[in-house]
């Protein structure tokens, strides 16, 4: 594995105590000056080269590895929600030595921060010579994965020293929701108006996730319980399984607690035998359209006397009723509620680890930048 | 939920201690019999109603929770092995929810053991209008998910009893490997050769399922040091991986191991910063073509001191050198073998959990079918 050397990288942590600090810190200012990129913030157009056109695309494959892969997870929403487009998603490792089914009229797209992920690499050369065309989204635009792309489209989200991706991940999410955005124009499926209801609300992100951020007192406090914990599940529905996953790795890589997550609709298919008074469970769930399944689910687990947190806005938490522990975030508009609710997923890994005093910048046995397979 | 009387039920354990114990037993029957309604002895014809038919199908649609999903898993790479057909494959509580993207030419495959699984009877009728044809896999056939079908392929597998589901598992896989290799045949990607070899393969599988079930011992023995564990990681690639997650989902339903599933390849993207001397890792890899892939991510873990058991072939286990735990199968051909390795997934959770003295049959929280959502 090749490991950044962090003592001679010409970065420095700008007074934080951690890389991850830093990162987590920097994320209201990199969306929003990626976002600059992207679109002008007076119009409601979105700027991209022309080669990226959805219109005759009929299948979208979209292929990752550890927390890009959630990223991508999240991006199947939205393709379908906003642009009606068919997705086909797998973890890298797995998608090159399935046979999947590929045909001219299927656009690929890779996720990577490093550009170098061998083995998303491998699938894009397996996939490339199949299909229309090959995009992918990546924080390194001199990197092996962008310059193989028929069109690399970079986060812009500066150097990420941290081993956990933090600003990365909400990065890669915010060019994902631009691209299924321009998608759902390309097809005809989202009109004028809803479309420049989306862009603007992207265009809010980074006020939302600067407050979310402003929960990190909070947040420290209550990790303080949450570091006695061997074992701890996530849960989340929709765009909030992905992030539940994401906060399960996070907090695995960095404070080594074994961290799992499960769609929240699946926990009475097994896992819901694991809960007694010792398994702390978060719970991601805004108040949207699958709230009061998610919450129904929740119960289930306080029913056993399984000790939850339940991560919402004001109207959830009111609704909610009394949980053992609540954070709430600010109301946020549901299409880029994912992004948003990334930062808690972060705060809780850092400061759980932090209590442990595990290494959070360098976590035993990971690399950055997985360049082996 | 709704709980099946076990006290009044009219079936006994038929001399074993334990359902879970007929029923894993009972495999090489069952998987037998049911072979005999899906394809006569003699000759290269399976026998299913003539309105399934995939030569128009463009892409598979399989929903499912717990195990009937993991079977899923496993039918997606033969689909697209076998019959070069797209699957599109989800949790059924998860794809209610979602915006899936349907079309005429789209056929949905629903697989439950009970036929009432709510999230799946629910995502069955979501997508009814919507595609050319709705097939279920039930071990119910009177079930409210086959009669909503418009072909329900029974498994044959008798009732089942343990909450953990054992040979339902195997028959909803063999069924759907009549239906992969009856896919490839209808779109003329399978040649009638390869197609009568593997129908051959198929009828090998009850004496494959019995050499796995004979291995009981040694398993009993081994699940002693599993029964110390807090947490349990299970590691496969290919349709190992979903034989993984079954192993998993087993272990944490009947002996409240905090057992979690990885991809082998996923490991190095995070989850491999657990690995210590306290967490025992079971690697399923039989002498395949993605064999030395998997046994280069189980070396990672042995370098970090992880306490690896090692389930594969006579062939594989000589390749892989030293390894602390080894578990031999029979050697079987790629395309039953992950029917043939459910076997020893549910024997190490079995009697792991026996030596924890839980109660397999009936585990704590759980329902043998969910009824509610």
């Amino acid at each position: 594995m090749t490991r950044i050397n962090v003592e001679t990288a010409r970065v420095d942590k700008a007074g934080h105590r951690h890389f991850m600090a830093k990162e987590m810190a920097e994320q209201p200012a990199v969306l929003k000056a990626a976002m600059g990129f992207y679109a002008g913030q007076e119009d409601n157009r979105i700027e991209l080269p022309d080669s990226v056109d959805f219109k005759s695309v009929d299948r979208l494959i979209m292929v990752a590895c550890g927390t890009a892969f959630y990223a991508c997870q999240v991006a199947k929403y939205w393709f379908e929600k906003y642009a009606g487009l068919a997705v086909e998603l797998d973890i890298a490792s797995e998608f090159r030595y399935r046979d999947p089914v590929l045909g001219p009229s299927n656009m690929a797209l890779f996720v990577s921060q490093s550009g170098e992920t061998a083995d998303t690499l491998a699938a894009l050369r397996h996939v490339r010579p199949h299909v229309a065309q090959v995009l992918s989204v990546v924080n390194v635009p001199s990197s092996s994965i962008a310059r193989e792309s028929d069109v690399a489209l970079p986060i812009h989200a500066g150097p990420e020293i941290g081993v956990a991706s933090t600003k990365a991940f909400t990065a890669q999410l915010q060019v994902l929701a631009i691209l299924a955005l321009k998608a759902g124009l390309d097809r005809g499926f989202l009109s004028a108006e809803s479309f420049a209801a989306r862009l603007a609300e992207l265009r809010t992100l980074p006020g939302f996730v600067a407050q979310a951020l402003d929960r990190e007192e909070e947040i420290r406090r209550m990790s303080e319980a949450l570091a006695q914990a061997r074992d701890v599940l996530f849960l989340g529905r929709g765009v909030m399984y992905p992030l539940a996953l994401e906060g399960a790795l996070k907090l695995k890589e960095i404070s080594y607690i074994h961290a799992e997550a499960y769609a929240a609709g699946e926990l009475k298919h097994g896992p819901i035998a694991l809960i007694d008074t010792d398994l702390p469970v978060i719970v991601f769930a805004p108040y949207d359209a699958l709230f009061d399944k998610t919450i129904s689910n929740m119960q289930e687990v306080m029913a056993r006397q399984g000790k939850v947190l339940l991560i919402s806005d004001a109207k959830g938490l009111a609704e909610a009723g009394d949980v053992p522990f609540r954070l709430q975030m600010p109301t946020v508009p549901d299409f880029i509620a994912p992004i948003v609710y990334a930062v808690p997923a972060q705060l809780i890994a850092y400061h759980t680890a932090l209590h442990r005093g595990t290494d959070v910048d360098q976590p035993r046995n990971l690399a950055k930048s997985v360049t082996v397979e």
